[in-house]
């Protein structure tokens, strides 16, 4: 018989918007997976999710790689032989690195292509599975600005970005009918992190983005009735200009 | 001293996806003012909001008409005066009839302007105002396929619904640092109304849109936080085709 | 039997991108009708065209009258009534007022509806048929940024040019299998007309559009061959910032 | 004195689109370098172009390697020392292959990684100096229908292409100032090379794009004035559902 206890799986579950997720689908799910590359992020978001009531255990995942995502789910399935995954949030960041075309190297794709290629493809290979065999579920990738528009000297950045997207899409019209919902969010306007807050100081309501958002975002897209899927949609602050 | 009440505006709330916003929205604001053409097509939806325990009340409002929306602007000052408008929905129809272009009349754009050109502009001179009086508020658009692709046949319908569509961008954008959100959502699928039912019979879950999901989604978009406002959204059945 | 000899229509043939299309079609098709609602804004531009060595004809059109645009292309049938309408330029311009929203009236709207909306539909409805009977042809409409952005205040404006967009989406997808060629420019800058160089000087190359520039647009569009046709393009200056 | 010879630079030039691009800049530009992975599949394209009074000639070139790309530039360097590069068109090809998502793997992404991402990051970097130090010049792009779409079962070829055509607008937005013209082309539709005829036979007119057609829209677009560019046009046969 079907166990009635879910999961959600966060990948790139460190501070900031992965850590909001983290607190919000462990409130609707119950237990959350946290993946990251680097696992030593992941203590702090762990430990207040379990203060805060929810079930939550850190798996160190680099998602460029098969072999350590195939890893993170065997793990994630040893601790939780019984629920159904039901959500799955790819929250993976690659750098933005603004710089002149020509002095950029090849290399600089690499972070974009083993995250936004790669990884999404591991991830997705791995969760799609798991959500059907759950019945269906939310599949959902965080985009950016840069997902929509090259920019000037974000070559390198938004190219993997845009390719995300276009991922993105294709698994919606494929698994769509199968009931797995995929949505892509656009996420236009600087985050509210603790680091920015360091370097920029305390923002006015309105002009940044909040993490716990973010999450209250992807939180309503994977709530949605069968009838009625987003697969996109745009979030900004209220004085953002676009 | 401002009163704490508030009322959410929802014009072309007869049956279908009006009467759905008309619930939807009394429960999160108290009061519902309900406008639409045809008068008549309000009894139902106001008695349905009243025995759910909502306070409306239904008003003629020829939406291509500056003084008929003026009028009704007028009888919801004296009917709530004290009451602050923090929402206000545009779902007016114009009607859809696929002609090919050359057996169309000029008279065929007639409704659509009437609505989407004229109407919206009509309303959102009135809307605005008191969105702005309340120190802010939600302004949400019904849209449709049409409004980002013109298929053939489409040529007088899609038209003037793209014509809305821009208008909501124009809009999102000398508002939304002044506080007032606006939203733009593209409905695409067969929205599930009695009339439909009646034509085509049940349908599965996942083939068509339920018309409380398109409120619930206009809700949601209306409570936002102020750094974190969607100004697009999709929404359509997990088996649509796109 | 049929004429083998061509005409072009233009509407919106007044100086500046009118002007230059005249010149740039009575080249191709050698002989070209020229309409605008200024009658005399025309004089220049057919003494200009035959100079050039070719064939052309002023006609009052107010594109927004049924009856108007029926008289002027009985007009052009009396004047070449063997030649074939190979290509038709919808280049009215409708003015360009930003205004604050609250501050527009919706009389605003009229011009813009007048000329994209109704003026579209009625040339469509006239030229086509005769594009049809040449065994096809070219029908180009004149876009701006505005088509595919609804900046903050200009909500009058980009309404009807993203509804004329629409259009010719519709056209192009109705029509195209029949051998009318249907495409949208989206002229994205300044374009350097006497007026412009009059107010604001001189510019160096690359940062404002030529009208002849233009019209070469619209004429390569015009002989793309039957296997190779582009819906929409964007135009911009070297320099311009996008 | 810098030299008035001119040379275009051609990345898979290979039968098809390839081959009718090394023709059409041969005229317009006297000389052509010819690069595709397949060295030999370059010896009828070269000789077809030297028969039509061409200047022309073959070098080997793996996109996906920084060093032969390098090498190539070396050799086409000693070829034509004197040349200025005015026109480079990237129209390597990644082969599309649809597979249920599932039974992809990620080896499946390579190809298009090597071509869209690396190939393109790498061909840009060594074209738009040449094209710089001309004083200005074009760099085209071949894109195609899953470059703006992610169809079902598309994912490892769309998302790559996506890719593709986000770097062409970064390098558009970048260059464009300093005179390099990059465009986008989104082809949409089956192109008629002789494989495909012999495959599917002879088409009727209007049903298939020519790659004629193709190459006679690059050398268009390479031929723009400075204040009228074109960043992306589509391109598709009149009977094409779009």
């Amino acid at each position: 018989m079907a166990s009635s206890k879910t999961l959600a799986i966060v990948l790139g579950a460190g501070p900031g918007t992965g850590a909001a997720l983290a607190q919000a689908f462990a409130k609707t799910h119950g237990a959350v997976a946290l993946l990251a590359r680097n696992h030593s992020s992941l203590e702090s978001v762990v430990s207040d999710v379990r203060s805060a009531g929810g079930d939550a255990a850190p798996f160190r995942c680099d998602v460029s790689s098969a072999d350590s995502v195939a890893d993170a789910f065997a793990q994630i399935k040893q601790k939780w032989p019984q629920h159904q995954v039901t959500a799955a949030l790819f929250n993976a960041n690659s750098p933005l690195q603004l710089k002149p075309f020509l002095e950029a190297s090849v290399e600089d794709l690499k972070p974009g292509i083993d995250v936004n290629l790669h990884g999404a493809f591991h991830f997705s290979q791995k969760v799609i599975p798991l959500l059907l065999q759950a019945g269906g579920g939310f599949l959902g990738f965080s985009g950016a600005t840069a997902s929509i528009k090259g920019s000037a000297k974000f070559g390198t950045f938004a190219s993997t970005k845009a390719a995300l997207r276009s991922l993105s899409q294709s698994l919606a019209r494929e698994f769509g009918p199968q009931g797995v919902h995929v949505s892509h969010v656009i996420i236009d306007g600087v985050i509210d992190t603790d680091r920015v807050r360091q370097n920029y100081g305390e923002a006015e309501e309105g002009t940044r983005i909040d993490p716990s958002a973010i999450a209250d975002t992807f939180v309503y897209l994977s709530q949605q009735p069968k009838g009625c899927w987003t697969h996109e949609l745009d979030i900004r602050p209220a004085a953002e200009k676009w």
